[in-house]
């Protein structure tokens, strides 16, 4: 039977930044969405995410943590707090439809032994050396954010790619913007920030950059040791703004010719493209990630493979619209599109499998051994021994030697 | 009914070692002993491990990563190699009678949702601040190595303490033993290698220290800038022998008048100082931990609260009778002690649980659900659809723009 009623949906956010993030936090800025539009259109949302996110208007927040790991300065190991994310949604799995986790790599576990539907959403790259081994036998429900992303794993079967969407409405626009190119972003050498100084240079533009400087000890030498340099050579023609809040960046968009997209890997999707574009900005992009199916070659700006190629596509800017540029990516990449997206893909879950599913793992031993099991004592049961008890007794029993 | 015969028995490894380790990798040499003994004694050994790890002689060994990680070089994030080593293990949990998991906090997942009974022995501390959430509702089956690990989180259930156990009988024995002290460990703040210097330096002994460098970069900083200095100004009565194997270890155990263990933090167990009393030495420790548990204070070494109170010990140390401590600690921390300690936990285990539980999460709803779950498609069922179709269709879908 088709489901077409309201839905009770689990949203699943890592416990690392804060649903919607202060700063930084792609995946809580996406998850932040879907709360949003699930729970205007009706649906039961229960989100589960770190206790200071904002809860669903109309639903519930359950917190996987107190406050946010990252912006408390956590820097160890999280993976504590997604095996403790993960037993918070089982203990809860009864009470949605269906369960849609943000967590990446955990949530293939999660989808292995929950007995509600789940659908992950990946939102990382995924060529790692494990992936072989994670994807294998892989749940149903695994979603990619762009064709690039799914391609990396072919063998997956990917329910579907669903590109990513945010409520764009509100960014500025500037119909004649400067003659100044900018760039967005963090500072780590994936993202290219040094080929965006070359291409100003090869173009002969001024350059903004606004950039957060990454916190990973790599990073941190990237710019210190080439980033740092490569600044203070390009001199007065290239500035550098540091982190900016979400208003200035929107402002340095709309104000500039274009934003500069240089990284040389591959970025899953790419949210400043479309947060670029929102303000009517071209963007000049390398050929890598998910950027091909977010940018229209010569329509919302060019698509290049090195420096060079990206410094000449500068002199072609003025061939571009900017108001249909944002028409465009209102339409195509906007909270509502993507919300209808990730529907399409539950109800497709739903209908095909049915509300409960069989754990893939565990339920199908239980199912045979349950009328025995329920006849015997189980785990709750009171006979259990008092913790200070269970701890001496077998320390005793070692002394005792029994043979065995 | 007890359970007296042979058992199937899964022993479940980090993939950071092989089994055993060729050189550091405490938790990993215990696996190592238990699946000797249980193989030993009969019962079906199944062990999961990184694939170059030591097959179970009448058991099997299934590869949990083709190599171990650590020695390979890797430092990055493990935990998806947990992730997977947990499917791994749920992919073939029906064929044990029961699992025992040495993961530490994966394990916690692995008991809530396997539905055969798992023991988790936990090797490392247990003190941090995610604990509480993870140890909430925790399943049977919790082994600590010492009471004080235990004790750190006193509200858990633990099933049972069982300390370590290692085969020592070949250790080499010198009745009488040098005027000199050894150090053996890691050059790491916790373990007090700057302090054994202060203690040999105040009782007026020569000292020798085999440790390995920790690889940390807060280790590394720790060793240049507190290990290094303190060990030059020390001079000719301190000699550095770098990170040494199990038999030059040993010969410095047995050539030794006693070692230092002036650690200060809640070390689980302590295996050094096992290793130490195996060839008769005393041990001068630091009263914190497990070693209370280990020493018997005033016959096996001294337990002391500073490196004044450690320095005063060593002139009492000739009072002790190196052959006694040997045959007690072979009596008390043996593989078969250890092993027969676990036997135990295992039966009382299977009696109270029987061979099959329910999971704790996921399979009561499972239960309900199934007779509804399989009268309709399955998630194997040939109505899925072709990966590359799959991706398309939300695409398409999106553009058509249906209302929602």
């Amino acid at each position: 039977m088709p489901y077409s009623g309201a839905l009770r949906i689990a949203l699943v956010a890592p416990p690392l930044e804060r649903v919607p993030p202060r700063a930084y936090g792609g995946t809580e800025r996406i998850v932040h969405e879907l709360v949003l539009e699930l729970d205007r259109r009706g649906h039961n949302v229960t989100l589960f995410a770190s206790g200071d996110s904002e809860p669903p208007a109309n639903g519930q927040l359950i917190a996987t943590v107190g406050e946010a790991l990252r912006p408390t300065g956590f820097g160890g190991d999280a993976s504590p707090y997604f095996y403790s994310t993960i037993l918070d949604v089982l203990h809860r799995a009864d009470e949605f439809d269906l369960i849609h986790a943000h967590l990446d790599w955990p949530g293939i576990l999660l989808a292995h032994v929950s007995p509600t539907p789940v659908i992950n959403t990946f939102h990382g790259r995924i060529d790692f050396p494990f992936a072989g081994r994670l994807f294998e036998d892989a749940p149903r429900g695994l979603v990619a954010i762009s064709r690039a992303q799914a391609h990396l794993c072919p063998e997956v079967p990917w329910e579907a790619v669903v590109h990513n969407g945010l409520n764009l409405a509100d960014a500025p626009f500037e119909r004649r913007a400067g003659e100044e190119l900018c760039f967005v972003g963090r500072i780590a050498p994936e993202k290219g920030v040094v080929d965006a100084i070359e291409v100003a240079r090869l173009a002969g533009r001024k350059l903004r950059i606004a950039a957060k400087i990454g916190p990973r000890p790599d990073e941190r030498a990237y710019y210190e040791n080439v980033f740092m340099p490569a600044l203070k050579a390009a001199g007065s023609n290239v500035e550098f703004l540091g982190e900016v809040g979400p208003h200035d960046r929107d402002r340095l968009f709309a104000e500039s010719a274009a934003s500069l997209m240089p990284g040389s890997w591959p970025e899953p999707f790419g949210l400043v493209a479309i947060e670029s574009l929102a303000c009517g900005t071209p963007v000049i992009a390398r050929r890598a990630g998910g950027l091909p199916e977010i940018l229209r070659d010569g329509v919302d700006g060019f698509l290049a493979d090195d420096s060079q190629a990206m410094a000449f596509s500068v002199g072609r800017l003025d061939r571009l619209d900017r108001q249909a540029i944002r028409a465009s990516v209102l339409e195509r990449f906007s909270a509502e599109r993507m919300t209808n997206d990730y529907l399409a893909v539950y109800r497709a879950m739903l209908d095909h499998m049915g509300r409960g599913v069989e754990p893939r793992l565990a339920a199908s031993a239980a199912r045979d051994r349950w009328a025995a099991a329920s006849a015997t004592d189980g785990p709750e049961s009171e006979a259990r021994q008092p913790a200070l008890r269970t701890i001496n007794a077998p320390i005793e029993a070692a002394a005792s030697r029994r043979p065995d």
